[in-house]
This record gives C-alpha cells, structure tokens and sequence, in this order.
C-alpha cells in the first residue's frame, strides 16, 4: 500500500489540507476553507486598527472541514485510501496566542467569552501590545539582555508575551479566567492527538524560541523574576505554561480516537509537533544550509539554517536565531519583512478603490517602466519594519512624486520597495556570516508575478529559484509528518524525496542592477533617517509621533 | 455717461475679460475663452515632463474673442455702451517670454516656425531650464550677489533668463531667428497698442524686476559682462531687449486703430501696463500696506507691499522684492506654492483616476477626519518648491501611511501640506519684519473650498478674509485701467471704490491649532531633511539624484 501524509497550514484567511505521496511528494489532492468569521476570518475593531484576531471556532470547523474534503478528493484517485495516511504535520501563523481553560479548550469558544475580542485567539498581526512589547524590550535590555540578543534585541508586538501582558492590562478578567495560553501552532496538534489538559500539549521549538523568549540556555521560558518585572500575575501564569519545547523530530501525539472517527483517519498515527508556517515553509522548499527560503505573500519570512555543530553570531535586526527551530540540528534564522502583498493590496484596493483584477492592468503598465524611470523611491513599512529596524511604530513613506505621477509608477515603486528591504535583510545575514548559496521563494507572488520576481533579482543581483510546489506550507508539514512518521530517517531524506524546484530561474539583469544600486543607496539614506539609525536627520521621531498624534485624535 | 475699464486675464488655460463699472466695480460681464490648442491650453511634450508652451496664436484670438463675447454681453445691460469703455488693463501668466521678430510678431504664429516648440511662448511652468537657472544663480553668487539677493538668492527655471538661455543651448536656431523677447505681460498690451518694434513694447516692472533680475539700482537688467558669463550671444541680446521697465502707474500705449475696430472699441483709450495675474489680483482684493494677499489657485501666489519710503531686508527664500511691481510706490513681495490646486487634481485625476467631481466626494470623507487622525504628514512639492527653498529640483513626500490609510486621508493630508507651505512663508515673512496684519484670499479654490479655508486658518492660526470678486486679477486690472484713464487720482482711492471682501471671515479653531502646531512642527523636520536645510540629515540630495536617475533612465 502507498503512505501518504497530511499537512494541514494555518494562514490568515484559511486553512489548506493536503494530501501527500510519502515517496514521491506527489500532491494528490487538497482542500481549502475560509475561516467563517470577521473580515476574511479576522475580527476587526473599527476603532483600532491595531487589533486582529481570530475565533478559535474556526480552527476546528476548518480541521475538519480541510481534512474531509482533502480525503474526499484524494479518494478519486485509484490506489488512495484513507488507511494510507501514515501522520499529520500542521503549521500555523505566529506568534498567534490564544487563552484555554484548565482542559485546554479555548476560552474564545465558550458561551460567556465568545463575544470578547480579547478572549479569541490573538493572530499574528495584532499589533495592540506595541506599548508592552516596548517595555519587554527595555526590561530585559537591562535585566535579561541575553533573552532579547537572539531576535535583534527587540521584541514584538507581534509575540507572545507582549500579548499576553497587554491582554492583562486591557482585560484582566480574560486574564484571570485563562488557566494557560497556548500558540496555535502547538494547539492544533493537541487538538488532533486529544490533549485535554494544557500542560500536556506538547510545544514546538519554533514558537517558543523566535516569540516567547524560549531557550534551554536558560532553562526554558524568562525566568519568574523577570517576568514578575512585567507583572507578578505573568510570573505565576509561568507555572501553567511550559517547561520544555521540542524541535520537528519529534510528535506531538497520536491522532486520538474522537478525532479519527471525525476525520476517518487511522486512530494513533503520529501528529509531527506544530511549526510555523513559513518554518515548514521553509522544509517545502528544500531548505539545507546554503538555501535561504524566502516566502513572498501577504508579508514575507525569510528562512534559514545554520549546523548547530558551528557558532552563529547574534544577528542585530533579525527576528530570531533558534536552535531547532525550523531544521532539528540547525539554528533556525528567521527574518522578515511585515508587508509585501498586502503592501500592493493595500495600493490597489485601498487606495486606487479597484479590484483584484487591476493588478494585472497595473503591472502591465509598471512593466514598461525602466528602474528609476518613475523617478520615485518609497519604503516598505506600511505595517511596521520587522526585521533590521523591528519597529511595528513606523509607517509608510513615498517620495519623489511630481504632479505626472502615475498608479501604475507608485504600484512599481512599492514593488520596488519591498525588494530593498528584501535586500537588507539579505545584506545584514550575509554581513554575520550567514552562507546564502542558493535563495528558493515560494509563496503566491513568487509562483505568479514575474515582473516582482525580475526586481527582486535586480535589487538583490542574486539568482532566484522557485519552489516546485504551490503549497509549500502545507508540504514541509507533510515532510515532516512522514520523517515522524518512520518513512524517512532524517529530513534531508525526505527533503531530497519529497520536495522540488520549478524549471524557471530568475538571472539580474546586470543593466537594471546598476540602476537599482543607486536607488538602494537611497533607499539605505532615508530607511536609516526615518528609522532612527542616522540620528542626526532628527527624523527617527516622526512617524512615532504621528502615531501618537492619531492616536490621541480618536 | 457711465464709464467702464476692461480688465483681460490670461491664465494657464484660458482668458478671461470682465468689463468693469469705474464707480462701483460692478461687474457688469464677463466672457471666457479656452486657448484651442494643446492640452487644455498647453503644448506638452510627451518625452519631458518638464515642458510647456503655448501657442502665441491663442493669445490673439482669445484677446478678439473674450473681449468681443464679454462686450457683446454687456450690452444686454441698460445704459451700457461700447463708447463708455475708458481704459484696458491685461494681466498675464509670468514669467512667460516668447520670441519675436523684428516686428513684434511672436516666431510661433510664422508658418516656418509654429511646429518648434522651441518657437512658442515659454509658459510659466516650464521648467526645462533647471541646469541653466542653477548656472545663472552660481554665477550670480559669485559675480554679482545683489542680482539675486531680492530673490531669494536663487534664480529659478521659470523664470526669463533661464528660458532664454535654455532655448539657445537647446535651439540655437531659435534664438538666433529671434530679434527680441517679450514677456506675455508686456505683449498683449503693446498688441493692443499697435507697437510694431520690440524696443517700442512698454515693459513692466512687474515681470522685468521679479523674473529678469532687473532693477534700476544696476542700470536696468544684467549688465554685458555678466550675461557673457552665461553665453555671449546673450549679452548682445541685451542690446535688443529694453533699457527701462515701469510701475502701473505708467500706460503701455493708447489702443490702435486696428485693434479698436475689431473689438468695436474708442480709439486711443489707454491701455495700463501689464503685471502679472497674481499682481493684479492682488490690488483686485485692495492690498495695502499690512494685508497679505494669498491667490489660491493651481498654484498659490502670496502678494504684499511695504511702502518705498521703509527700507525692506532681504528675505531669503522669497521670490521677490521689487520696487513698483504690484502698487507703484510700493515694494512688491512676491511668495508662493508651485502647486496648490493642481497638487489635490494630480491625486483625484493623475492618481485615482477619477474625474474633477470625485473632488466632493473626498471632501465629504476628508471633512470627517479630526487634525491629526489620519496619521499623515506630506510634502507639497510635487512641482517643487518656489519660496523658502526655491528649488524646482524637489518633489512630493507622503509619509505615515499604514495598510489602512484611505484615498481621503491622503487627500486631506496634502491639503494640509499645501496649507503648512503656507505657513512657511507667512512665517518667513514676518520674521523679516512685513507687516501681515489682515490675509485676504481670492482664486477658485479660497472661494469654493470651505473645508481647505478652515484648515488653512487652523495651520496659519490666523483668520482669512475672501475676496469679493471671483475674478481679482481680471478687477485688477481693471482697477489698473482705471486709474491710467484718470478716473481716480491714485490706486488706493480706485481700490476703496472698485474692490471689496466677502461676508465670510474663516476663524481659527484653538483645538485644531493645538494639533497643527504639532503636525507643522514635523512638517518643519522633513521640510528642511529633504530640502537640505538640515545638511546633517544626508537626504537633501536624494530628490535630485532621483531626478538625475530618472533623467537618465530615458
């Protein structure tokens, strides 16, 4: 009989089940939900645009949802049956925490809490806690600087603890009813293997390490005092957490019977620990040390692996350096820029008030344009900047416009943009000594937008490789549920076996890389003007400020 | 018999004549033609932005036709008649030089000349000749300072030296068929007059002393010496152009015979110097002594006097301070935006693609946000920078945006850009020590925009008046005509009878102030990072070198 495995991806607008050849990586088959809920399956606060969250409900409709009608699909397909499934691999965005009981059922989908935004799963893009994420920051500076050494010596809004501190400060009562908190990358697995006390939920490497200040240097998650520092409730909430995380060799548990039943699955096939998406994302693409895996969507995360058997230095900027966290016996170097689809989404539909459709019409227009023709530079931090500058408080800057100034020119320019943060990060992971041999993308804008793909090969002057599979979240998941699984002995087996490149490469084009080398060196001048870097340009202020000023406008 | 002034205004698209009453300034009719050619009047060139003539063809019919149509609708009114026309005064757009031949016939309107673009009327916002005003103010600092002193200390690529020069290096054989130049201003005055020489036009101190570094301190314009530093052949230009400019106070000529018969007027009836648009429209909104006049149009255009008897600094960054420009017996001052109007049109039109109603609808949004809540800080300098930094070399900025920000919040946010440009120059001005003691506003966009009139007073923190007229410049230079035909014996008297101020009065709101100042304070920052002010800041020259890559893009 054939095995297959199953990678279940979390993302932010859906869940994706797919079914995968063991031997080959073949994709026979997969199935998408939506989340049911709020906006494209986020809820939204009209009146802050900093909050995202997530009804917990919609993980297990979308559980079960995915995986049945994955199965059904598969089923067409002569010599598939349900008994091959052999495990199950999931990952998830992240850091998105979310507040259980004493039997690990979240609070979001109790009756008393399901209408409190503060009670569901906090996604990944909620940006609430940049306040708290900001005193994390300058605590453990002078108190702990280890902890925030490994993820640029600042810590996120975007993670755990500062979550779950300002959920604190805004609603302590959800606080105080929550008997833990778990990532959903590590919830969902413990969903499948039937884990109903959350000090049983096993927890992945990868969440603890790159958001929630997670290493065995010292001795697992922040130590009571400091986190008494924050607040003595965060330092008792320790107790119920964690001891211990665990990188992708290992499970998570065994499908449990309840759920077997529900997916028509095999009871007790291993459930691979949970990882992030872009980690398994990472695995999808074949990563090995060497690969730098970019995956361009909404925003984009760059993956790569370093031997653990070498020393990393700590990288400043970069959001994390994780032993295990992606590869087991790699450090795990995570790295990212916190809007690039949604960057051009943001453009065409926010703005411009055009439908989806005018991507197409637009990039042909911003594909006859020349590097620097337009004239304008812009920068990429319309959400925030994540890795180099990791400040969720700076925003959007686009300069150069005259009064001839096209969509099209401004849609380039933001393309643009986000090659030269791509850059960046490339150029500070080189300049630590990170090899990068090889970059593989993935992702929806990788696989479609070849004008994007072109400029990044530019901007960066390095040859682009495009992951062979369209789900590689999905299929590192599956990688991983068949290395746990007993398939393989180690991943680079199952790698080898299960993963692939496309035939297309993307070469600079050596007369545009000039271009796009004076018009990075611009783009350095005012990214380090408007990010504080160059202090002297007195303008590190001026974003922050203006976010003050609107904030005390509502 | 009632006695009437004609006031005729050539703006960037179109003419306008008013026939005016001398007694009261009612305005008994008025008439406007569109210029046919180009686009909506301008002749552009698809391959430079930086391009715009104008067809001196249009000049002549427009001046037949809008006089002819507005007297053709005064004459519907009782008591009105063709014979009670005492007086014509013309503004124009400036600094607009055309060349002309021998005989004061412009080359555009010869057959061998009129599809040069070379050859045409070099319109206002050209700006092709940004090196050679560069050079001009290079070599004016070195060799003769007080040639730009009253300018700022920066010559500009609108202004006549810079086109002239401009023209000889690009068409040499332009220039060399060109027997002299005249600027608009000075041309259609001296076309009613019937002036067949060049050295016959009258030439107003008004475009003479603002645009052609002419002052009668020095002898009138540039000396030989100097211009040869620029191009010999200028110098013996100079030879062909003029020895003196005069004030308002003078006439341009008494209309000639052909002209009388076509557009069925008294021979002989005195034609006022001309000025430029703004000038008049100055003294159609009754400037004085301690009024600014601010004309808010596609661009905006600040106007003050400080009487002749007071010693006037220097004030750097200013346009102009010229002896008689506006008001003879005056020091004129000239400031302004070099896009206003056209700035909120290039994001309606050039940018959402949407047509001139879309404007209503934006309001209606942009009107519901609070001082500050968008989080939005811009530049107004998508067509440079005309006072403080005097510099065409700048373009826009727009920064804060978040994945949130709105088509209206960036609509508002570049109105308040435009209004914190204001500012700069009111504040410039009075720290040189011009009295502003009252701010009257005219042009389209004061008139009609209720909620940019209240940002602008919450910016400047000062409260606007509105002139009575909708067509200052057209009254004022009625006004002008007026007092040439003896109807008054001084500005002043013609002014209290002729002009006046609307009921509305925009009052600043202390809690908007608050925030502005705020907002204003940043706007300073960026201000003067990009415009070099702040040379610490490194980005002074990053709008330049996009222009230099964007240049060489082509």
């Amino acid at each position: 009989m054939l095995s297959y495995t199953l990678g279940v991806d979390y993302g932010t607008n859906s869940v994706r089940a797919l079914v995968v050849n063991c031997e080959t990586g073949e994709e026979l088959a997969s199935a998408v939900v939506d989340y049911p809920s709020g906006h494209q399956g986020v809820l939204l606060d009209s009146a802050d645009a900093n909050l995202a969250r997530q009804n917990p409900a919609d993980y297990l409709y979308g559980l079960e949802e995915s995986i049945t009608r994955a199965l059904a699909e598969a089923l067409k397909h002569e010599g598939f049956t349900a008994e091959g499934i052999v495990g199950i691999g999931v990952d998830t965005t992240g850091s998105s925490p979310m507040p259980v009981d004493a039997h690990n059922v979240p609070l979001g989908v109790h009756p008393q809490w399901k209408d409190n935004l503060n009670a569901q799963c906090w996604l990944w893009k909620d940006h609430t806690s940049y306040a708290e994420a900001a005193r994390i920051t300058e605590l453990s500076a002078e108190h702990r600087p280890q902890y925030i050494a490994k993820c640029g010596n600042t810590y996120s809004s975007e993670w755990w603890w500062s979550k779950i501190w300002h959920c604190l400060n805004v609603a302590p009562e959800v606080f105080d009813a929550a008997h833990s908190w778990v990532e959903l990358a590590d919830y969902v697995p413990s969903v499948l293997a039937g884990v109903k006390d959350p000090k049983g939920v096993v927890r992945g490497i990868c969440c603890a390490g790159h958001k929630a200040l997670y290493s065995d240097e010292w001795g697992g998650l922040p130590d009571k005092e400091f986190l008494a520092l924050l607040d003595p409730k965060l330092a008792e909430l320790r107790d119920r957490l964690y001891e211990k995380a665990v990188d992708a060799s290992n499970v998570a548990g065994k499908l449990c019977p309840e759920w077997a039943e529900k997916l028509g699955l095999p009871v007790g096939i291993p459930i691979a620990v949970g990882e992030m998406d872009v980690h398994y994302g990472a695995i999808g693409c074949g990563v090995d040390e060497g690969t730098l895996v970019k995956v361009i969507g909404t925003s984009t995360c760059d993956c790569g692996v370093v031997s653990m058997k070498k020393e990393v230095a700590d990288i400043p900027g970069i959001c994390g350096i994780v032993p295990g966290a992606i590869l087991p016996g790699y450090y795990g170097i995570e790295a990212g820029q916190s809007a690039v689809g949604d960057l051009f989404k943001w453009w065409v539909e926010g703005v411009c008030q055009d439908d989806a459709a005018h991507h197409a019409k637009l990039t042909v227009d911003a594909e006859k344009l020349k590097p620097g023709q337009s004239g304008l530079l812009a920068l990429d931090w319309n959400n925030g900047n994540r890795t180099i500058l990791v400040d969720q408080r700076l925003t959007g800057v686009i300069l150069g416009q005259t009064l001839h100034t096209t969509q099209a020119e401004i849609y380039r320019a933001l393309i643009e943009a986000t090659a030269f943060g791509a850059r960046m990060i490339l150029e500070r992971i080189a300049e630590y000594g990170v090899p990068v041999e090889r970059i593989v993308c993935a992702g929806g804008i990788a696989e479609k937008n070849v004008m994007l793909m072109q400029i990044y090969a530019d901007v960066t002057g390095r040859e682009l490789c495009v992951s062979g599979s369209s789900q590689t979240c999905a299929l590192g998941a599956a990688v991983g549920a068949a290395v746990v699984a007993g398939k393989y002995p180690d991943f680079k087996s199952a790698q080898d076996a299960m993963t692939s490149l496309k035939d297309v490469v993307y070469k600079p084009n050596p007369v545009a890389q000039k271009v796009y080398d004076e018009l990075f060196a611009l783009y350095g001048k005012v990214h380090d003007a408007f990010g504080g870097v160059n202090a002297q340009a007195d303008l590190g202020g001026v974003m922050k400020e203006l976010l003050r000023i609107k904030d005390s406008a509502r």
